[in-house]
């Protein structure tokens, strides 16, 4: 039996005596590289924390003491060591989820793997606990990256206000590559205030810099800018301590003795400190640590390529290349395209540019796309700055992440009347990754915005006419929304009316069913299994999907029933705007909405959710032919 | 004629000589003084940039140089210095906006007045300008409070990292007092690095917050925290130069030629600089420097309060105290006597304590409120760590704010199941203060927000009620929403059937009438007119609009229309709701829904923009007879 199995819960990592630390780190990155072979999951991340977390869980006392994690991919060794080894179904239906989970086990906050928030979290926990009069520990952990969120920033300012509630900020500063001395050295320097290790620690800093590869200098040079000016504060006379946080570090993150020991230091101040820890993405795993670009952040299962969908600093494409075209890669080489024809069109993106697909724009066009860092509302306001000076920029983010931005893309794009088109990546039910990675509320919340249209192109063909649709608008905000799938095959239209494509007719149609992007195919699908019952439908694809077109209310009067499809809440969706038509229009021609209820979705396959939620062609066809049985009994 | 009606366009400034700008500066100090007693507005942050806005207008070469303005109410004088000098109809229909309006001149470009934005339009506009190979001037005027939010974190790391691109910044520090020898040493002190001036500007904080009249230590003390936090950043060796920002200052702000210098000097910089300003807030109008809570942020015409609608630091209620008690006092009075109740209750607003009425609350129990700072997202998420932490949070802000925390609402709290209360103040059409403040898509996004629940009450009572109702959940989160108008007088219930309110039945009803909250009045009164016109109304008060109640479907089976009345975009408000209800039901009722349509609305009294919608009994009544006709025609 290992080390690693007789630990079912922090008091037995407890037991263990200090020597046996570095045989269990061992262990447990053993563990994590074949598990993660097996499953696919967030691999580099969490060999960089092994020390890390053990250290937290050797000093504090958890789940009394709250251990929060920022951005939760890094958090597979703290379910090691609290009770959850079984990582045969790691992501899969009934497995664990990829992030910490309340129903897996009391040790698990946060759900929310969006980055920048565990600082709010801790300061309310804080303060929760000072007003209760408890003196339990709270302790958030926060990569490097994610200070860069405009959240982050507003928590540091309230925790630093408070100079007399305890709140154990670690960064885990996960950095490319770095000098091992200088960690050593910090170990034994990791004072309060320690001048000489800020100062070999600014010399590490523009050595790392210096060696980082640079593609195109206005697009890195922004980046790295960015990641500098934060790196030149983590000195004790930089930001932190302005702001009246106690600093301690830097520590190596991969020295037990060294964490374990600055970490009790926190735990013994009576106010808000911030502990600075060095560690190595993919430490530990030779494959890991020597792809450079990637640090292994996010492997599929042995060979598919399930894109990368944690976020942090230093996330990547999937290392293998995908085999067939993604809607992803189908972008990204039409704004290649683009790029060479027109000099205005412009990139942006939050600390994602090549899960997104703008990689090669980048090293086509340097000049003309920038990583703001993960600062969606920076994104989105400083688009509509760039359409304001004559440029059109594309920003290009997940569909998750906009909703982040959804106040800058109201009040400071669409108000303004901006050409700014917004690519929405990973739309829709994304699978695995669970309940904060789903894209299915865009259509919704950007359904609010006034002037605002959003396309859904149903295959790659019509992704790309519509990318330069949007990218003709000048006058008004744009959204190209596609899910994580790869790419349809060719679905032809065989008529237009207006901009709504005809994708089928049947001789005597009874059915109008409206399918709303990717979901083009079940609908066609649906149309056939109604055919074999005597229904007769008519399958269209309305392109734009906000505004409604207006050739819709009268084909739907030629309809006994209109019926819509999409992937995205019901709630707000293309369903409930068509509804608004029909009623404008005074067609009472009955509707039936079929997209995602009104819940959470759990980490599951794509195809698994869907069928959970009757998106099937047989669910569809079948509540279709209900409804109009029922209808037909009633006139 | 005064040397203010000589200048039409800035280049009539800049012909001016300089001894005239005094003169100038006194004459705009008048007029405003006078024309915001006549119609309202802000008359405190204004009378603090006049010398400011003077010298940008002498420096700079608007509309070429582009000058941007955060949270634009702060521009009333460079309106006047650039062609708009009629303020008799300012913010009423078909006069000047309160804010800049693109529509009114080419020196206007944001118009979106939330604060925090400017910094990442000025990144935008630059990096276009860069791009393009322009030389003009990109200036963004941001005050002191402005900094707390993350978006102004997220620019600054973005501007910064760019150290060849050109873009001023001018911190607008309007301080509620300072020693004047500061101001006047700085001026002649103003180089890129000046220690001596910087320990006084230390000293003189020091002195200034010690003098700050403090109510109950930790809400005070947090909030001076931050600020604190932040000026002391405001050093050479602070924040800004550690992030690559150079930085002039402090200036005087009421010194002409001290601030022209300052900003001279800045443009001649060929990269981001910043100015910073030290402003008095209503400089030069004794009433308002003898305000010392208020300096005369916003002031309303004569008598009546137009509460307070711009927010910045120092944002406070109107100086006359409302005659009528609003929703605003009966949500403040009731959180008091919950507060004695219930020791769990706490508060959090963001920079806005007094406006949205929580002052009464932090008078009685100072340790449990909080103000957070221009920072809506960590309200939002600190409140589920507090929730979290065994806490009910009340959080109260303008709903049109509440748009920045959709992201952490929807993941933070509402995945979390928190018990979570979100009190949005000026709900649906605000009036005068325009497109950025009306409060219209808070019942569409949160509504797509799984589990959340929304209580819109009628009236006092109901505020009441539903405000203990909401705090006696503590698995989700809850929201109320009203508009700013006074209170409705009490609308009593004939009945309640499930969580139903009847408000109004007929012998014979046709037409089921859903009123949403405050908009009950004018159902009533269009139940009136349809009754005499033969037409039978039952009118409701759902009282929690989200989710649907379940009696709404039976009970509209037995009308023949049903029509929602709502104060909130129709794009997925809860007309749209009610219509899926009626579907999943399969209630095939015809159902119309009133709301605002799908535009931004520009500003003008509430009443006014009501009617322009027709969101009025009449117009209700009317299109309701029409479409009953219409449907007797068709069977």
């Amino acid at each position: 039996m290992t080390l690693l199995e007789h630990i079912r819960e922090p008091q037995d990592l407890k037991a263990l005596p200090e020597v046996r630390l570095p045989e269990l780190a061992t262990e447990i990155r053993d563990f994590l590289v074949q598990a993660v072979a097996r499953t696919g999951g967030h691999l580099g991340p969490n060999l960089g924390v092994v020390e890390l977390t053990i250290a937290l869980h050797r000093v504090f006392d958890s789940p009394a003491d709250r251990i929060l994690w920022d951005t939760g991919h890094q958090t597979y060794v703290h379910k090691l060591l609290t009770g959850r080894q079984d990582f045969s179904k790691l992501r899969a239906k009934g497995g664990l989820s990829g992030y910490p989970s309340r129903a897996e086990s009391p040790h698990d906050v946060i759900e929310n793997s969006h980055a920048s928030t565990v600082l709010g979290w801790a300061d309310g926990l804080a303060r929760a606990r000072q007003l209760r009069g408890e003196d339990s520990h709270v302790v958030a952990v926060i990569g490097d990256g994610a200070l860069t969120g405009g959240m982050a920033w507003e928590a540091l300012n309230n925790i630093a206000a408070a100079k007399d509630r305890p709140l154990i900020i670690v960064v885990n500063d996960n950095a490319r590559s770095y000098a091992p001395t200088i960690g050593g050295l910090a170990t034994h320097l990791a004072t309060l205030r320690t001048t000489d290790g800020y100062e070999k620690f600014l010399a590490w800093g523009k050595d790392v810099l210096q060696r980082t590869p640079v593609v195109g200098q206005p697009l890195y040079g922004s980046l790295h800018g960015a990641k500098k000016g934060f790196k030149d504060t983590f000195a004790p006379q930089g930001m932190f301590e302005d702001l009246g946080l106690k600093y301690v570090g830097p520590i190596d993150g991969h020295d037990l003795s060294a964490v374990q020991s600055a970490l009790r230091s926190a735990a013994g101040f009576h106010g808000p400190v911030l502990v600075h820890c060095l560690t190595e993405k993919g430490r530990g795993h030779s494959p890991a640590l020597e792809d450079e670009a990637d640090r292994f952040h996010t492997v599929g299962a042995v060979i598919p390529a399930p894109a990368d969908a944690g976020r942090g600093p230093g996330t990547r494409t999937p290392v293998i290349p995908p085999a067939a075209p993604t809607w992803t890669s189908v972008f990204g080489d039409e704004m290649v395209r683009i790029g060479a024809e027109r000099a205005d069109v412009v990139a942006l993106t939050a600390a994602m540019l090549r899960p997104v697909g703008l990689g090669k724009f980048a090293e086509a066009y340097p000049g003309r796309v920038w990583d703001v860092g993960i600062a969606e509302q920076h994104a989105a306001v400083s688009a509509a700055g760039l359409a304001t000076g004559g440029l059109h920029p594309v920003v290009a983010v997940y569909a998750t992440f906009l909703n982040r931005a959804f106040d800058q893309v109201l009040m400071d794009v669409a108000l303004h009347r901006c050409g700014v088109t917004f690519v929405l990546d990973r739309a829709g039910i994304t699978g695995t990754d669970g309940a904060s990675h789903h894209g299915m509320w865009d259509l919704s919340v950007l359904g609010v915005v006034p002037g605002l249209r959003i396309a859904a192109p149903r295959d790659a063909d019509q992704l790309r006419a519509q990318l330069r649709e949007a990218l003709d608008i000048a006058d008004a905000p744009t959204v190209i929304r596609f899910p994580k799938e790869p790419v349809a095959d060719p679905i032809p239209a065989v008529d237009r009316i207006g901009g709504v494509d005809v994708l089928h007719r049947a001789p005597r149609p009874d059915v109008l069913l409206v399918a709303v992007g990717a979901m083009a195919p079940v609908c066609l699908r649906a149309a056939e299994l109604l055919a074999a019952r005597g229904v007769g439908t008519t399958v269209v694809d309305p392109r734009w999907v906000k505004p409604v077109d207006a050739v819709l209310p009268p084909l739907a009067t030629e309809h006994a029933l209109v019926a819509v499809v999409e992937d995205n809440s019901r709630n707000g969706g293309i369903g409930w705007a068509v509804g608004q038509a029909l009623r404008d229009a005074d067609v009472e021609v009955p509707l039936r909405t079929f997209g995602i209820p009104d819940q959470f979705l759990a980490h599951a396959k794509r195809g698994e959710l869907l069928a959970d939620l009757g998106l099937t062609p047989a669910e569809i066809a079948g509540r279709i032919s209900a409804a109009l049985t029922r209808k037909e009994k009633q006139s």
